[in-house]
């Protein structure tokens, strides 16, 4: 369970981080969507490690391979079903951490639920699980382009730093997905200090979708907002949510907080583009709580599976910031959850009633 | 679509707020768990309205009557059908409103996505269409009861004003749910105040659940923290959700944020009891953001279905800080969340394999 | 588990056999539709007891309340509550076979699966829980109505007796909506004498959807086929489903089988409408094996749940034959596999693509 | 839509008869069955084209590759991809068809249903879409196994010869999977001369489950005759279902077919082993009705993609009858059921209630 998104435009991951391959089954995207096996490669290469000084330096070439649901540069209306093999899945490097709780992982609940030893490099609670939403993404990507609709995701935090003046197109040649032209060079500082360090830390990322429709989203559980955020903390490491103001709400007056409207429009996107649920037409904003890196070389104190305490050092490859590697993921969520809305509302409101 | 919750414990909510009655169908609560329709008359009432001198002072008896499912104080094994006839509905309080968006509400978008004027009160937008929730989870909870699993909600933080030492029992007590004895009577007094000058006030939601077995939760999609916090995002008025540190983990490095283990347990509790989306066996501990209510006194500026500019003041019964009312709606979905990630972990991990 | 049906046009049924009420909750009818309680009524009193000489004589009104979902002679767009309240449910009549399994009924498997006494009356596992399947029928028409489908249920064979020129309109006004002029007579003795015995009957519906247009369903595992004989199969005392030439198809040649095309359309209807799981424009035909009605007044031999064995006469009200009443459920079923049918092609094929 | 299957135990299938691989991920089974590569293997190879005198010479090897959720001969408990590529797709066969409805095919539904051409050899119309399923099946199979349950399909009818006397170990033998000894070579002699005729010919496969426990299935929607049935219905040819006496049951008095009980357990099996929809521990038997193929050398009126009428003769590799290559299939689909029945039932009895 557990590996299975969506109601309409339907997701099925699979893959382990050290096995022999990671992918994705999409059902439920129509046909006739402009879609090559390039434009899923572009994304992928978003994601892909070893791309900059900063992440992970696993070399991963993550060459996607469409088996299905392609031909002559569109999809079929049949299942999507893409491929991508690891080549350098270094298991040994695991091999002495393979009965140790890793603190900040997914190790002791694995245990926990599944009664067996975690799989090297953790299975399918991996980072790597996230090829096959990043796959996904652009398959839904693609269906969104028809309809004017783009989704960009940008660090607009990390540590105590936080971007002033945020610019998206910035963030877009950065390798840390920056978007604060302002702190460039202090955030730069900051992430090498703390990769210096065999420290990690966490950051904010801001997820902005421009030219949604309005009338997205169910009332009751559907709400845009619970589908959303729900799909945000299905992504490792982001322990937060907030849409449109968020916690900042909380401090305000109903009279600061409303968006008032004129015969221009909403005067303000305090509600992130979501009112009851449903979208307003106006951008949609999230901002993600993004969780330091928890493998770390400093020393550690945890368990191992007897239950013994042992001390650990994680000496891998490991990026000392999660939010340019979190944020494609990010793009992958949110796309597949409005190619979802989207198909519901041409359910509901379809011609002929 | 939107009014079905969750996969094994499945709840199927109905009603407008101004027609004849609202309730709930909940199918999947196994057979034998000992249930009584006072239990769940006592959880509605917590939710009722006029039941302080800061909630709105609609007058709802909101009786439940168990139509289905429920025999000599057991659950049957089959559909719990719930029912709450709608005794108070003033819709003449909103029928100079229904032509207008009201701000911070949901008019302006159903009318996008439906195409039809609102209903009165909201229809299905309505906060009234939490009494079926709060009704599913009084099942909800008393099937987790048998675990020992016990989850409260209560307010942490109104305005500016924060709780500093919290305490979950004096909360229990108070009609705001406020859970900082230190504060309370600054807190009173702002409420009071914001009340007085026809304005509403944010807040901050704790939700704490005690006893939950390790294991709970699926990698991937269905993790605990993705399906929690997304059945939080669905509550309307909740515009952002933490889960442990939150954002707070933003700011730290992974030596600090990561809960190192000995021989006694987990040293801390960062991750709110779930790491890689599977419940540790710690507490489970989330932060909500309350908006303030949108409805107030003072005068917006707005627009009416055809699109003229308006001024508006609502002078109806309006709770000045959604705090207390949203905390049972909080426990409930929790609870809903619970008991299905329970009986997945049972079908998981049942005797034979 | 078990009382929720469909994936847009979801229904959600609950209610006992001698309980409160029985009911229904629809979610997903789009907004707009004319739909009043008369016309639910209308169907609900297709499928009452006690409305002919040969049905069960238990007296229920059977009145339908619309507590949610419809205003002015239109769907809402929200779940539409629909109650039916029990007021002839004589339990006494059952409690001398309270611990006994009644050869042909759900008692043993029941007692077996939730390891609880059967409730009386059969519980969920009686009849009367199509009520709700009914009235969540009567919205599925009202919505197929506007796109000119009908759908219509009528007896083609009672024991070896069979209709041999089947006239659907004489079924409409025989009190075992048998379709065949010809042999009334005959059946009408077959079916007094059985009842005479102390016996009962078993028979052959024959289900026509005229007006679908071509499109409906899905390949693979969603083909119409499959979710309209799944459907049909859900409904107790149908033990067989034919589509089209059905099981004659076994005996035939390719040739034979197969349905040609030439200028006008297809020559035959062998596929009983649908190829290749989608629907072709032509009628929709299937053929329901309906057991004999297993509550009979000879002396059978049993077990009770202590393990004994019983003899045992069943003399409570019951009907001869099923057929009459499985009529307006199989059309119900009908109904809702294809509304479902109908909003998943307008997602699959709305504008904007 | 449509190539998702199961509630639990989930199944997402994939791939075009002639695109570049077709398969399947799991997700569902959980941790720790026994199940190796050369034991799925096995299971395609039976469903495998080529493998007799009687079956389409199309020649693919159809070696399975394990991408995820194996390791050292068990489940991991993380979804299940395994992979088909596809080696011998001629499309040049079918090129001259392109734009043909082909009579009995989906070729003019597809065409009708998604606004494009048909793909090449059926796309996912193609019985080369059940070898995702027939892998499924495998580690369905594999979780039965633990369980004692095992599932065998054998063809009991062809034409208008019925085996009497029902030999399923014989059927394990022979290339029909013919289970009447006696009728064995009339049977052959029949099939050989259709073949040769350029026609083909449809039959009655029998589908029996033995080892099932009692308790299996849910009332209502979920019953195992309607989830087991609609599954039948989802296999390409199968156009008839019955369960038990089936049609059979029909012509009876219910004194016939009632299934009495004494000390021993129940004196027959009327009820094919559901009652209530509820599996009663005795045998589950149905019975599929398998059309003629389609495909067939015989001239034949119908009509193209421009409304033209067209003769055409159908020259290719195709199967004279359908019954064995749909037999593992059947069991596959069968095997899915019933893995996803025990799963839920797991979670609706579990400890700890």
């Amino acid at each position: 369970m557990g590996s299975i998104f969506g109601k309409y435009f339907r997701v099925s991951t699979f893959g382990e981080s050290h096995g022999l391959a990671v992918g994705v089954v999409v059902d439920g995207a129509p046909a006739g969507v402009a879609l090559t096996v390039e434009r899923i490669q572009a994304e992928l290469d978003q994601r892909r490690p070893g791309a900059s000084p900063y992440t992970s330096s696993r070399q991963e070439a993550d060459q996607v391979e469409a088996l299905s649901g392609l031909a002559e540069g569109k999809t079929l209306g049949t299942p999507i079903a893409l491929l991508v093999r690891n080549v350098d899945a270094r298991s040994k490097d695991y091999s002495e951490l393979a009965d140790i709780f890793r603190p900040g992982h997914a190790d002791y609940t694995y245990f926990k639920k599944y009664g067996v030893r975690p799989q090297p490099g953790g299975g399918r609670a991996s980072g790597r699980e996230t090829v096959g939403r990043v796959a996904a993404g652009a398959v839904a990507k693609a269906m969104l382009n028809t309809l004017g609709v783009t989704i960009q995701a940008y660090t607009v935090q990390i540590g105590e730093i936080t971007a002033v003046h945020i610019d998206p197109d910035f963030a877009a040649n950065d390798p840390l997905r920056w978007a604060g032209p302002d702190a460039a060079e202090a955030m730069a500082e900051l992430v090498s200090r703390t990769r210096d360090e065999g420290d990690s830390i966490g950051g904010v990322l801001e997820l902005a979708v421009k030219g949604a429709p309005p009338g997205l989203g169910d009332p009751v559980f559907g709400k845009l907002d619970s589908v959303l955020g729900g799909a945000m903390l299905s992504i490792g490491g982001i322990k937060g949510v907030e849409i449109g103001a968020g916690f900042a709400a909380a401090r305000r007056k109903g009279s600061q907080n409303n968006d008032q409207m004129d015969e221009t429009g909403f005067l303000s996107n305090n509600s992130g583009g979501m009112l009851g649920g449903i979208s307003t037409g106006q951008d949609i904003i999230l901002r993600l709580a993004v969780k330091p890196t928890p493998s770390i070389a400093k020393e550690q104190t945890t368990r191992d599976i007897e239950g013994g305490v042992r001390k650990i050092k994680i000496t891998g490859r490991h990026d000392p910031c999660l939010c340019p590697r979190i944020a494609p993921v990010a793009e992958a969520m949110a796309a597949m959850v409005l190619a979802d809305a989207w198909l519901a509302q041409r359910a509901a409101k379809g011609e002929g009633l």
